[in-house]
Formats: C-alpha cells, sequence, structure tokens
C-alpha cells in the first residue's frame, strides 16, 4: 500500500509499504481522511516535536478516519463496511494510569505518528492501517470523512475543557487562534460558555473565530490595548485556555484571569522552562494545569460530531490527495491561509 | 399599592397595601412580569407548602422583574429606569453558610413570598416592591420583562446543573416536564449534554420539549416500556434530573442511571419520607444529591438570557393582568394547557 | 487441599478439594489467614446475601492474606516466600468501568467467595489459592497474616472515606461499630476528623470505640436522646457513615448531619427499599452517595498498616484454626464477643 | 499601649501608641503571645515584602493570641476573660469573593500587620488590639497563648492542604523545612499522608522535622542525589508543597512528582517570574496551584490545636519579651537556630 513516510525534515515520500493483517481484537481500516497537525508540520518542517526527533523512517498521521475493511478474531460490534473515527492512542490498559482513569498518560502509549520511542510507532497517513477495535468509533454513514478524522483534535479540545471545570456560563479566553484553540471555542461555546474571546497574531483566522462562537477576536500583535483592557479589577476571565505554545502568551494570561481563575496549558507543548509569574498564581489562587491529549473524550467528541451539537464545518480549509502531500503540509503551515488542512488516500 | 394577597386557600384578593421606602443599600422597583411557580399554586390551592402553612396574609410571587423607580442611599451602579432581574433571595451574608459560598442554605434566608418563617417574608405579586441593591441584576433594555422575571426558575436549573457536574457529552434523563425539567433541559443542551429525554404522564408539554432541546420524550403513563428500554447493561443515563417530587418518580431513576451515575432531586419537595433502592444506590455507586434554589447562579441565568444562549420563548405560555390572578393561578395549574404563566401589574 | 465448603445455611464442611496452578500472570498462595465478614456469615446463616444465593457448594472467604508458594510465567516482581495481602476483586481491566478509574463497578467483576455469578466465584478459605499477580500486594515481613487479611475490609473504609471527601478537620458520625464501622472510625481519625461519634444498639463494641480513635459512643437504644442533641442548629456532623444497613438508621443520620453535609452507605446492603427524608436530602442539599468495595484503594489500605499509620489491633478479636470454623462463624455472629475473627489453615 | 512599631528598614521601636475602644460588633482584647512570620522578617530586614513596601510607621504582627478585655455592642458569644485564637483577616464579607466562600482572595481585605494597602493596616504585636468579633475563635483556658498563636500559621498549612486535595495516603514533598513547610508536614501527617519527606539546605531544621511527622529529611545542598532517586518512573510523589519562595526550588519539583500529581505553592511570595517547566506541567499533567492564606480553616486550626490532634510543639523555639523584641527578630532570622519565636507582651 501507499504511505507517506518521513525520512528526514522536508524530505516526504509517498512510498509503497508492506501492509499487516488485523491480530486478534484487531481490524484492519482503509483510510477515507487524515487531518495535518502541528506534530505532523514539527516533523515535516523540524525532523522532531519537542525532544522526539526522527531516527527512523516514519508513517507521519493520526488525525484519521476510515472504514472497515476486515476484521480479526475476538472483534465486536464492529463489521467490514462499518465507517468509524480512529483513536490514535493505543493505551497498555495494565499500568497504574489506564488503571486509575487517566490513560492518556499511560505509562506505555503507542500513539499513532508518533517519534516519543523507538522504534517509532508508525502513523496513519497510508492507504490502511491496523488497529486495536477498541480504537475504533462508528460514525453516522453520512458523516464526510474529514469530519470524522476531526474527532481526534476535538477529544484534544474535550479533554481540556474537562480539566477546566465547568464552563457553563463561565468568560473563556483562548490565546491561539490555531485550530486547537478554535476547537476549544467550540466545545467552550457547546459547553455554555457565556463569554469567548481568542487572540492570534494573524487576522485571518480571527475572522474565523465568528463561525466558531467567539464574542470577540484580538489581534494582540496589532492591537495589545483590546486585551490590557480586561486587566482591570484584577482580571476578567475565569478560564483561559494556552493554546500557542508561546512563552509571552502563557505569562500574559495571569493578567486577565481573575482571581481563584483556571489556566490550562494543551496544545502545542511550550520549549523548555517558561517564566511564570508564580506570585500571582500564589497570591491571586490562579490554578495552571496541563491538558495532555484525551481519554474517554474521544467518544464524546464523536457523540458531539454526530448529533451535530459541534459543528467544525468552519475550520476545515481544505482536502487535498496524498499525492500533494508537500502541497498540503505547505498549505497547513500558512496560517493566514488555511486553519485544518486534510489528506485523502 | 396594588398586590395580590392570599389570605387563604382559593382566597386571593387584590389589594391595596402600603408602599415602603427604600433603606440604606435598598432600590424601589416598580414590577413588570411575574411568573407563577409551584410554591405559589400550592400556597394558593392548599394553603400550605409542604409544612409550611399560610399563617397571615401573604403576598405571592418571587420570579420577578421590574424597573427601578428610585435609590437608597449608598447604592452603587443601580439609577431610575434600569430594567432588572430581581433576586427573590436575600442571604443574611453572615452565618456560617453565607461565608462558604452556599447562601441558598443561609440559616437567616429572606426569600420573597414564603411562609417559612413568621412573620412570613412578602412577595411580589404587587406593583412595587423594595429589594437589595444586590438582590437587581441588569437585563439588557429590549429584554421582555417576562423574559427577565424567568431568570428566578432558570437560576434554579442552572444550580441543579452544577449539582450534577460537568454536562458535556452526558446522557441526561429528567422526570417531570413541567417549568423546572423544561429549564433543565434547556440548560443541559446548553452544558453540552449529548442526549436528553424528559418523562411526564401528560403528552401535551410533552409536544413542546423539542422546542427546549429535548431528543426525546417519554409518557410514562402511556409507555412505560419506552422507558424500561434503558434499563439494559445496568442503565443508560450518566445524570437524571427529579422534578416531579413524586415519589415513584424517583426510585425508577434508579433502574435507568448508570453505575457511578448521579441523580439530582430538585423543584417540587416530595412529600415526607420516599422510599429509595438504596441497595443499588450502594451496589452502583449512584449519587442523590439535593439541588435547592440557587446562589451566583442567579447572575449566570440573566448572563445566559441576555447573550441570547438559553431560549425560554418555549415555556411561556401565557401573560395576563393582575386583575385576571385567579384565571392565571387557573390556568398555571393545569399542566395541558400551559407551562409557565406571567402576571403583570 | 482442604477447604471450608458451604453447601447450604448452617452446611460448612472442610473438604479436600482440587488445587489449581497458576496461569500465565497468576500466583499460587499459601493462606495465612482469612477474616470473616458480615457477606460470609450471611452465606453461612442464610444461605445467601441479598438477593445472590448458593446455587451450588462455595468456598466462602475474601479477606485474606498468604505467602506466595510459586508464580506463573509472566509474573514481575513477587517471588516465592513473599508475604503478601490478597485483593479478591479481579476486575477485567477492559470495560468502560476499569478504563475509567471505577473498577469497583467492573462489568464483569471477579470477586472471591462471591455467589452474585454462576458458576460462582470460589473464595479463599483455603490451604492455596491461585490468583492474579496484581491481585497481591507485599506487605512487611513482620506484619501477623491477620493484620494483613485486614487490609481488605480496610480498603472499603478507605473507599468509602474517599466518597466522604475531604476529612480533615470535620465532624464525623458513623452508625453501627461493627467491624466496617470501626475501620471507619480509624480511617477518619487517620484522615484528620476532629470529631467522631458512633453509634450502636449493644454496649461492647461501644467500649472498644475508644481504642479504634472514637470520641463519643452511643447507645441508640438505651440512649436515644444524646444522639438527638445534635439535632440542634440543624444538625452537627459533616460527615456519617451509616454502616448497619438498618433502613432506620438512614433516615436518622438526616436530623444531625448538618445542610450541605454528606451520608455514605456502605458495607451490609440494606433490603430493597428504604424510606429516605427527600425533602430534608433537597432542601438540605445533603448528598447520599454509596460506596462499594474498593478500588486503588486496596494498595493505600496495605500502606497505611505497613507504616504504622492506622492500627486495626482494637478489632482483632480472635483467631481459630479452619478446623473450628462453625465455631469461629457463631462467635463472629455474636456482636456482644467480637468483632473481627480470623481463622487460619 | 505599647507597641513594636516598624519606622524603617531594622528600625523598629517600642512605643506608646493610642488604644483604640471597641465598636459594634468588635472586641478589644489583650495579646498574650505573637509569632514571628516571614513577612515581619521581610519588613523588619527589608522594609518591604515583595512589592509592598513600608509608607508609614507599621505595627507588625498577625500571628497572635490573647485575651478579651471587653466587648462592643452586639456581640454575642464572647466574654471578658475568653481566651481566643485572633484570625488578623477581616474580609469585607460583601465582594464577589467573599459570598463565594473564598474570603481569602478578598477585594477588600484588612489583614493585621500589613503594608498592602495605603494607609496600612495595623498589626498586633501590642499590648491590646481591637478586632471583629468573627476573628476571635476561643482555645482551651489550659491552652498555652503561643499555642494559640499557632493557629493563624497552622491555618495557613490546612488551607494549603485543601488546596492539594485528599491527602490520604498519598505521598508528599514538602520543599523548605521552615515554619510553614513544618506546619504542612504535620497537616500532611494528620490528614494521612503514607509518605513525607522534607527538603532544605541546612541540616538543623531537618533534624526537627522528623518529630514533625516526616519519614525523611533531605538537604538539597548537601546530599542533591538524595532527592535525584525519586526521579525514576517519571516521579515518586502525588503532591509536592513549596514554601521556599526559592524559584529553582520550583522547577525542581516537577522532576520527582509524578504525572497526574499537584503541586501546591504557599507561604514566602517568589519574586517577579520564576521558569516552570511548562512542557513537563502539560505533558504529565500536573498541577500548578496557589494556596494563599485562609478562609474557614482557621476555625479548623484551632479545632485540630484544641484536640489535640496536631502538636506545634516541635516548632515552638522560643518567647521573647517583646522589650527584646530586636534579639528576638535576629533569632528569628536564623534558620539554624530557630523555627518559630514569639513575643509576648
Amino acid at each position: 500500500m501507499r504511505a507517506a513516510v518521513l525520512h528526514a525534515a522536508r524530505d516526504l515520500r509517498i512510498e509503497t509499504v508492506a501492509e499487516a493483517a488485523p491480530g486478534a481484537g484487531e481490524v484492519k481500516l482503509r483510510i477515507g481522511a487524515g487531518g495535518i497537525c502541528g506534530s505532523d508540520l514539527s516533523y515535516y518542517f523540524k525532523g522532531r516535536v519537542g525532544d522526539f526527533s526522527l531516527r527512523e523512517p516514519l508513517i507521519l498521521g493520526h488525525e484519521v478516519a476510515g472504514e472497515i475493511e476486515c476484521v480479526g478474531t475476538r472483534v465486536d460490534g464492529l463489521a467490514p463496511g462499518d465507517r468509524v473515527a480512529i483513536n490514535p492512542s493505543r493505551p497498555c490498559r495494565s499500568c497504574d494510569y489506564c488503571r486509575t482513569g487517566r490513560s492518556n498518560l499511560c505509562r506505555h502509549m503507542r500513539f499513532f505518528g508518533s517519534a516519543a520511542i523507538f522504534p517509532h510507532v508508525q502513523g496513519a497517513f497510508s492507504e490502511t492501517v491496523v488497529a486495536r477495535a477498541d480504537q475504533c468509533a462508528k460514525v453516522p454513514p453520512t458523516m464526510p470523512m474529514r469530519v470524522a478524522a476531526s474527532a481526534e483534535p476535538l477529544a484534544v479540545a474535550v479533554h481540556a475543557a474537562r480539566r477546566a471545570g465547568d464552563l457553563l456560563g463561565r468568560r473563556v479566553l483562548i490565546a491561539g487562534a490555531g485550530p486547537i484553540g478554535m476547537l476549544c471555542a467550540l466545545v467552550a461555546r457547546r459547553a455554555g460558555a457565556a463569554f469567548i474571546a481568542i487572540t492570534d497574531l494573524v487576522d485571518e483566522p480571527l475572522a474565523v473565530a465568528r463561525a466558531c462562537g467567539v464574542d470577540e477576536g484580538i489581534n494582540v500583535a496589532g492591537e495589545p490595548e483590546r486585551l490590557a483592557r480586561y486587566e482591570v479589577d484584577k482580571g476578567f476571565f475565569d478560564v483561559a485556555f494556552e493554546a500557542t505554545g508561546a512563552p509571552s502568551a502563557l505569562a500574559s494570561l495571569f493578567r486577565v484571569v481573575r482571581p481563584g481563575g483556571r489556566i490550562v496549558q494543551l496544545g502545542m507543548m511550550p520549549p523548555g522552562e517558561v517564566p511564570v509569574p508564580v506570585n500571582q498564581l500564589m497570591a491571586r489562587e490562579i490554578d495552571l494545569v496541563g491538558a495532555f491529549r484525551f481519554h474517554e473524550e474521544f467518544a464524546t467528541a464523536v457523540d458531539l460530531l454526530a448529533k451535530g451539537l459541534v459543528d467544525v464545518g468552519p475550520i476545515l480549509s481544505a482536502e487535498l490527495p496524498v499525492s500533494r502531500a508537500d502541497e498540503a503540509f505547505a498549505l497547513a503551515a500558512d496560517r493566514r491561509r488555511s486553519l485544518k488542512v486534510h489528506l485523502h488516500f
């Protein structure tokens, strides 16, 4: 089968690779659509994500949906032809974290398309992939494949919302109007946030933000004073999502989140150590918490999409065939032209 | 001024009563609309609510909105002409509950239109009322008065939702399609519930339920088997709201709420002791919790209405002048003909 | 090997049964001590526990500790000669509850010595038993076997404490001075409860209670007015543990638990439906929650015993050889003469 | 009356100042003992605490206990001769924080002996002080005054423990073996922590730590490898309290706190921005939260002292008359010679 294999930074090759057969409890899927994520972009342009560098050729991709081609033994409830969103997480199910309901922190996680362990875990930008049955969540036949593929980043946002606590009636600020920030806005609105603002350094995604339920978009490069207005009375927002990974963004949130509020760091990993106003964190009792991937929120994300309770339409920018993968990665990296770009196979 | 004074069961008189002047920190309001609540109906038809009987004439009414006529000394941020939703709760602000953020449990609560203490706390079905400034929440000039008056029962539902925990992606069952049950449905949908079912004994309110975001209405008198379907696999719903006050309704919820789920009792007070399957509560670790009135959720309710995030339109059945109060109470008591009925003054 | 096999109510036979060999991931243990639990007593005297009746001969026993005799393949960290507390829970590790950190609610739980499923899960009142490696928690060589065997009921109490929420500085009431109630007292004191009262119908266990850290023992049969004192000002206790299974006990707690407090039902399953003052539960926002068995609290219980942070000594009443099992069951059933009785093999 | 008035850094004068009379709801107290806190030391040696500089003469002191001399009007439950621990917090009771149960974040807090607002709030290192009645918590007649005065810093530790979440059976690390760190150890042990380690740069307080229930004292200057042992398997501790205010201490905690764990910053305010490994915070979902002063935990602290559930004896180093205040401050500042030093009047 054909797959998008990264050999080094900017060296992505569409190659023929061997196909696997599903084992016990596994299924084989034909991939319908795959979204390009920030980590895919980082591997593609830099050959690494954070501290994890490419040490062998890696099939990229983990935001995928497809159709079941065949099922292995001991698989219940899934059949060839079923359309499914594919959860790229394969936790061990036996470590202390899996047993206590935090499998996103699994000590032996195998996550599609990741160089965090060696040999690397191959990804799913390929014609077919083999997955454990519990990685598959059925979607309605009418759901477009790239919507189904959005369940993965949506699950990231749902998990971050759970880490943020009850959002009903809350005032929410999101730093970073990329795909993850935008999905946080969609989830915050769905969860009942009463006011949502989002910041970015460029205008184009801010223009899309209103369609995602955002009440105010702020270009902090061009109009920093608009954010500064929220500093009065010790801050305005109950909750902030930091989805840029930029150190300066995090520190700025402490000025506009009210005492007793909560800041959730998610998405792009910030580099190394970041300056944090810990005196404010302490004297104002602001919580700073991380949100990493997701757990049972994948099923929630699929549910919200299937029931039409979250509409990811506004962030779906383009879909290209895998033969034009380089073009797709270039488009996905251009924040003025795109939010989420999908490949099809 | 004119007021609707209840002298005994079914003896409501529109009388002239003395007007008060606002003291320090108080305002005087001209009432625009007042919703008839289940407790008003209970006083009107039975002369009591639960254990609290009428011992002196009582002005009914606590779901009210109005316009500020004049302000007393030491009032900031409110001015004559401001339109406000009026919070009928006047907690003492100094008891242990007020100090620990649960003022709905205030030991010295004064709640409009209640015979719980003697002398009774007079209500607000009257031309004017005096309230503490912190009981007033400004609403937009365009908000109809009876929408503003709905902030109070909506706050009850928001408080119940907070007691229920995070509803994003949850499956929710509501017992009782009266005004409170319906508002719970509106809040649950706003808070992101993925599936909402509601039960009742009559069909008419179930027909309104879809407009409130309900996915399935079940007439448990006519089609009990439709609820029974949800008993398989130890139950289906994550959360249930019991808003009927009927003992049999509560017990039935334990069969359809999944292990680890939560049942919230709110609204009409059930009479005396109710049979509860405590063995199921224990072996399935189902939480049974009460929700009583509200606290800072009043401000949240006003916010949700003002921002258009909750639309109470479907439950607003009729609005009558106070001169037709008996007719309004009869209509409000007829569950086949009305949900929420308002008086205007 | 020899085992204590129950054939019918009051028909316990010490018989020779076949020994099993440990499979992959399993170990074989030589049992050192086994505590007689309320459910063992119920099987022994009534032939059933709640709705679960004996349908085939059943080896009783699930509060056990022992020494590893041999290990199967794929077992890490355990070796012959290790002394361990044995967790009688064998959850499936793959159902929705196991995956979300509530394996005590596992849909496919196999729990030692239980007639809840058929064929029954055999217990551990026997010379040897085979268990999954993750059911074994090592204890120090100096810990007496019956102390190690107490980890199981202690874990029940620790789990109930977690369900009760933070106990530091709280006022705690425990209904029922049996072994589970007494362990709740020990745990509540260890967790920092500022005041602990316990109730019972007989005096003898109340006399033991002080050694378990209890501040006040109340015989509610003889001196009901001593409990009634705590009804003033709407109740005194922050938390109550209902460990009797008696319907009247539960209702009485609502009068002495303060508004906003929490009642935890644990231990003996109450029969069928129990009258609950749901009006109080609602108007006072008292939580009623169940606690069923335990989850990762088994490891915590072993830790607390090993570090000497909980001393179960006061409740260890007697230890008899399995050959005197009938005598041991009679003693264990006599609340005036014993709290916890152990068998050895 | 005589009071210890700070005029500038190292310029503390014992002066005669005017006495106030208690107003409505207030009492006048004769101070028995006053503990010297880190903020008192900072004012004394540097003339400021964090960003708050001395702008007028300030009576220091906020860890105080005394005896009621006379009471003003409208005071219930307190009488001349009562011995009380004095809560130095005087929140407004009407702002949004006071109303939602977080009065430690009160927008209009008046806290004894603080230059945070101007005119400064005078402290209680004086013969008498006037306080609001709700600032007084009665203590048993036999409780030494300096134990009662310890309720205040103990409340800080109790509040931090509440921010840390359930400590029963947890592994706890405390950075900084000063008075606040030591009180955190006492509280963690009382709350059931299974293992407690504490770090410091000097040996003397570590020697005291065992008496405070600490299992391991680590001199991170002399034996850094002892802490490094806990880095294996992604960290060992469930909870860490950062009580040094040293930026390097905070960063080091992220290496030894396990994924999903929690770090609480309390006590000395760290200066400005502190480097935090936000990538670890995110990928390991470690919560970083602040704990600032206390709220209803003051009553809990008094309760724990009165019931003998926490013994602050090991940290009470010395008590000097106010006439030797300079000597007392020098002693309190010498971490090798003292933990908590009290003045008497």
